[in-house]
């Protein structure tokens, strides 16, 4: 397998485009848009949370087939909580699309992000879409990167290729965060952010391979970062399959799905950990490794535990090593713990052990938390299984951020 | 019932003292002792926090018995994580005050708030005792009430006064916060806070009576507060009954109980309330009211999922109106929500129902979350139950504070 250029329009037969159509205060691009010149495959990955953006409940109704060809997203609005228009204002975004690309309109996904309960300027987003359509090319993945876009610094995009027997096949993904991170999702039912992630690939796969390949590799990607604990109401993963590569196609079992999904794991975790390296006003990128617990669900639950305490991100932020919060984190957690086998390490350095602290030099501890790039461990030493979540600094910019955010 | 002065000290026969004995850099007071003339009935309360600071622990076994005569506490130093001789110095804390007030080591409770995972001074503790025993006096309890504080800006105590039969009895507290704060405490196991509570009376009631209004009490009081969603490792609310009002005894179901009950509620519900008020960095205090919910569980969970919101916090510290924060906490909860049903309450100015906003005047939402006391109702439309929790604000001040908390 190996990185490649092109994003999300590196697979064979997608092309993409981005623009400014008026949403944003800002006037940077809040309009995009990504079209397979086939009919896909298709598989999404909603939020979890009771109140789901118009976007989240259509796409549910529009994927019933398991087949998609386009998808339009706009930022700087999240149409949730928007009433009934919103509802037709996300129909309107589809038939629209639908219309200009003569194709069905159930077969246009929508994605909006951005502030909630503010009705979509719905004409601004129509007297784009001509334009939106006709920017449609291989080069406007970047593009598209932009146009969903809220308070992130920068685009996020990758792609991977690699060998299905003799086909070359190629996978791609662009992605949006910064903050309202904190994603539970599934494939069957949702969890919690609004994250974002649009893949493409040109790989023939079956249909419910692509959906078992999406389930598997959201769990230690999307749904192990956090940023600020809110879960969004627009979260989700798209992901579109064309089959224009050509290959055999691939089933669940094989070595070539094995292969897949460890494509979609690539590129799912690259892009969530650059939304935590983008977050708002992160000034750091922290992975909590957690190890021996004493079930999966158990590790998990330490990390994500550890990783949303405000204490902990806030000594982060002040490159304090108070490791009292990572242990007073891991303890509320809810996951089987016993203090006296509790093992934690800042970087390298053992600062807890037989529940008292390992005494280590102040000036070695400040070191690994003046860094930009900090592991932590919590070695439960209670039982074989292991998880990692990840996490940014809290910091007095990110509460600047959301403290003005409408304004 | 009505409210006295006197706070920890306004039963009969209790006394209280409070100095400096070397453990807080700021030399403030950082040692208090509370102890009754006569032995009491004693009742606890601790965190659910599966890592307990070494007093939770001892605490449990000196409470078997359900009798206690004295509090010694420190503040400055959590003496948590500290290993077999953290354990050892909570002991010795318990011994030397015995020794001294002639009573026996297991009538002694012991309480520590502050820096977690680092060595207890307990030479300071040992060598103030003395003092510490030679100051108790009726008129002790505000030095007492200010040598459990940490970050707190403000003593925090209160004492009512109410007939049972003929007879006079009193009840007292005081209490800390500011940090860690997030409650989840029970008499029979524990939840979340550094929270600590110590309450006194000379009303006669029956232990298991007791432990019965201590359980009721803390429910929609100091299990109803956040301030950063981290849970301690050593909050403990505790209460001594000592009898010498000489009242017919309290027992359960009569309404001499309930009056007690409501004396208890009266009294952490203000406390709680005051940590909130003087919490790190807050600048508002913000009940959240939830109606209609189709449990009290989920009536309770939803009202601290919101309160809980690092967003919907950032926007109170800005003033910024931004409901559409509080509908996705609410969403995402995990209690049972309808989004049609959903009405959301700014003060009094309806912003959510049916699905979408209620258009109202930005100045007047505004001039709502400019106040120092906000109410939001969130009103489920569901059920017939209701819950409140209380929250602060999140300021650039905590991130402050919390970032350089030990230096």
């Amino acid at each position: 397998m190996k990185v490649i250029h092109g994003g999300i329009t590196a697979a064979t037969g997608f092309k993409a485009s981005g623009l400014y159509c008026g949403i944003k205060v800002s006037k940077k691009k809040d309009l995009s848009l990504i079209y397979s010149e086939k009919i896909c495959d298709a598989a999404g990955s909603f939020t979890t949370n009771k109140v789901q953006a118009s976007c989240v409940v259509v796409n549910k109704e529009h994927l019933k087939d398991h087949k998609a060809q386009a998808i339009i997203a706009n930022s700087g609005n999240a149409n949730c909580m928007t009433g009934e228009s919103g509802f037709e204002n996300t129909r309107t975004m589809a038939s629209v699309t639908a219309r200009l690309l003569k194709i069905r309109k159930k077969d246009v996904l929508v994605a909006s992000t951005g502030v909630i309960g503010k009705p979509l300027p719905i004409k601004k987003i129509i007297e784009a879409a001509p334009q939106l359509v006709g920017d449609l090319s291989k080069k406007g993945g970047e593009h598209a990167a932009a146009g969903i876009l809220t308070t992130d610094r920068l685009n996020k995009e990758m792609a991977v290729e690699f060998l299905v027997g003799a086909k070359s096949v190629r996978v791609g993904a662009i992605a949006k965060g910064a903050g309202m991170i904190h994603p539970q999702m599934t494939v069957h039912g949702p969890k919690h952010a609004t994250m974002l992630c649009f893949a493409t690939t040109d790989a023939l796969i079956a249909p419910t391979a692509l959906r078992a390949a999406l389930d598997r590799s959201i769990g230690k990607s999307f749904n192990a970062i956090t940023i600020d604990g809110d879960m969004s109401t627009n979260d989700m993963v798209l992901v579109l399959a064309n089959g224009m590569a050509g290959n055999k196609k691939i089933i669940e079992g094989t070595k070539e799905f094995r292969l897949f999904v460890r494509a979609l794991e690539t590129i799912f975790l690259h892009l969530a950990k650059e939304m935590v390296r983008d977050a708002e006003g992160a000034t750091k990128f922290v992975e909590v490794a957690v190890k021996n617990a004493s079930s999966a669900e158990d590790a998990i639950n330490t990390a994500r535990s550890v990783a949303s305490s405000n204490l902990f991100k806030c000594a982060l932020f002040g490159s304090d090593p108070n490791w009292g919060r990572i242990a007073a984190a891991a303890g509320y957690s809810g996951a089987h713990l016993d203090p006296w086998k509790l093992c934690i390490y800042l970087g390298k350095e053992l600062v807890l052990k037989n529940g008292g602290r390992v005494k280590q030099k102040a000036a070695v501890l400040n070191r690994v938390f003046a860094q930009k790039n900090i592991k932590i461990t919590v070695d439960l030493g209670l039982g074989k299984y292991s998880a990692s979540a990840y996490t940014c600094d809290f910091s007095t910019g990110y509460v600047r951020i959301n403290s003005a955010y409408r304004t």
